[in-house]
């Protein structure tokens, strides 16, 4: 007769308790980006709202701008980093194979022993990472979850590109997720199309760098690295922009209907809506499919801080509630999207 | 006034349905070991116990094992890929800094719509994608979660460095967590210690090599990259053996204690101990800490398999109910651990 398994108390409700966010010093103006590509400062206004964006320097990585939104989000939250039952970070560009960025991350906060990991679901990253936040707490397996977006995206891209690397800025963004008393986080309705794995994503593979990295080693008379090599040698990121332009106006639309209904609510219940920053003509068209009334504050964040990635909905969210503290409390929808291609949406009360 | 966020109805219990395996073609042995090392068959079979590992060819992607995987859990569970609520990949070796490998095996396995991301948790991802799976489906986020551990280690060793890399081999191990009547997953004990960030890791980062790589571009006749040069361009894994192996000792036997007594079970209700293939010697050290009795059947996959790190907890449990099927439904402590430092441990039911 085989033992019977405790199991942790469940939760029946979950909430944001604090956000946090971490915009690095180095403000990048369209201006700038023209020295690179052929473009105008006109052209990437009228086409994306974007007017400047902000990129990290050298001396500061992905885990420093982590730490920053961290702990910010911590101390808003009123939770001290040991009550934390897991620290997750979402980023693609954390430059070790291994370990995580988490685990450094979760030493530097004072939040260990608690698990730490990282995960890849590029720009719905964030809104992934609350589904999983949202899930430990549920099922009793953390008290409270740290859920950070943070990437340096300056250290993938190819400035002299002009597919995406005009869009991209580098930052952080946290929230602490913990339980709560009334519902606080609407079912989150996520997924993925890897049928558009192509849409957006790297030049080649890392692996392809390192066996032109292990030839020249080989051939230290050979030019597999130096000179006249057509292939860039360092991956970077490059997007069918059109491709994707059309599923997130089309598709995106949806999902976030769909995590509007799966909360039992309408757009006339939101005080706001804070959409992945990719390009503003997206989250107006957004706006206009979701018939949100004028009443909803939208996040528009991407003026100032271009797309950052797993960052960027955390960061908007930052930007609002600064702007408009008297949103505390309401009910927003959030919508991430991006390369995979994957997707996540919530309605969450706002902290 | 605000209106009230719908739930999913919560679940209280899970388990696991059924486990997959791929093990790649290319048999190394110790003797090929020696070719580049300055070891022995005999030293290394006293000192770890393992005496083959797996590597996968070069047109074995990690996406390709875990495919292998993932169809044979999911036929073995009986469901249909079409019902995953979500793809978790656990992985430290996919090749592109985005998509993520999820999205892709997602795709071709024919789980789309279902989200899909890759967590880093080194040797713990697939006990943390366990912890993931069990939290998503209890809280309702998802029915049927799909949990893959898939390492191309032989990418990111240096065969001619002689702490880490003849331990490592390529795998992936798969397994799926639904619903279930009876408590079938324990409580996770998981967490890290990011003070021990340095044990196991890489050389240098993927920044280092990229400034090599541009440098090497600008200064096409300098000698960046070419001859010379005293660092390996390539980042791979290092570690210092004796840090980890005092560790796994010690830490990981009490962590594993830990999980029997969150789950309010003793060794004697065990019918196997499932732990991460790190080192033949540690796993006979945990079952003398844990005081396992014999009639506990203990996974030793390692002899075979090397170490496979995210693949290795579920590649071990498949071996082991192929070899004796009869373990199936019994309790089974399984447990991982590794570079960040992390750890991850639960009781399960066997599938
Ligand atoms: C990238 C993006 C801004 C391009 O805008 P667009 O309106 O689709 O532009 P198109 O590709 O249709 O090109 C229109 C014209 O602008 C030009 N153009 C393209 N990129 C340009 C740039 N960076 N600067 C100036 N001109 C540019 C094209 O050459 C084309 O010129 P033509 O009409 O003379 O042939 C837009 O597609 C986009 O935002 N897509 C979604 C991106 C996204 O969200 N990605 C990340 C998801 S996480
Ligand atoms: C790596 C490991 C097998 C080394 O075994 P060890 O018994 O600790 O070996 P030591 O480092 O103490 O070295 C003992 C001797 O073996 C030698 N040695 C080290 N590596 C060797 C190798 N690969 N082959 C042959 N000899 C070796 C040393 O030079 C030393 O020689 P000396 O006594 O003449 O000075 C062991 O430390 C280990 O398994 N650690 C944990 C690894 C692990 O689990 N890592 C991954 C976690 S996910």
């Amino acid at each position: 007769m085989t033992a019977t398994l405790s199991q942790a108390p469940l939760r029946e409700y979950t909430r944001i308790l604090g956000v946090g966010a971490a915009r690095p010093d180095v403000v990048v103006t369209n201006e700038d980006v023209c020295q690179w590509i052929d473009s105008s400062d006109e052209w990437i206004r009228q086409r994306t709202g974007i007017v400047t964006r902000h990129r990290a320097g050298k001396d500061t990585s992905v885990v420093d701008m982590a730490e920053i939104a961290a702990r910010e989000a911590l101390a808003v939250a009123g939770i001290d980093a040991s009550q934390l039952g897991a620290v997750i970070v979402s980023t693609v560009t954390s430059p070790y194979a291994t370990p995580s960025a988490a685990t450094e991350l979760c030493e530097r906060i004072g939040a260990t022993p608690a698990p730490a990991f990282d995960i890849s679901a590029a720009c719905a990253g964030y809104c992934y990472g609350v589904a999983q936040g949202d899930a430990l707490v549920k099922s009793g397996a953390a008290d409270y979850v740290l859920v950070v977006g943070a990437e340096k995206l300056s250290d993938i891209i190819d400035r002299h590109e002009r597919t995406i690397s005009f869009l991209l800025g580098d930052g952080a963004g946290a929230v602490v997720i913990g339980p709560s008393d009334t519902p606080g986080i609407g079912p989150s309705v996520w997924g993925s199309d890897g049928s558009k794995w192509g849409a957006i994503g790297m030049t080649h593979s890392m692996i392809d760098l390192r066996d032109m990295a292990i030839q020249a080693e080989e051939e230290p008379e050979g030019t597999a690295l130096v000179g006249g090599s057509e292939a860039k040698l360092w991956p970077t990121l490059r997007q069918d922009g059109q491709t994707v332009f059309r599923w997130a106006v089309w598709e995106m639309a949806k999902v976030a209907q769909q995590a509007l209904d799966a909360a039992g609510v309408t757009a006339e219940d939101l005080v706001a809506f804070v959409p992945h920053q990719a390009n503003m003509r997206i989250i107006d068209e957004m706006v206009k499919q979701l018939k949100l009334p004028p009443t909803v504050a939208v996040a528009r964040d991407i003026a100032d801080s271009g797309n950052t990635s797993a960052a960027s909905v955390p960061l908007a969210m930052h930007r609002l509630l600064r702007e408009q503290p008297e949103l505390s409390g309401g009910l927003a929808l959030q919508i991430g999207f991006g390369a995979g291609l994957v997707f996540g949406a919530q309605v969450v009360v706002l902290p």
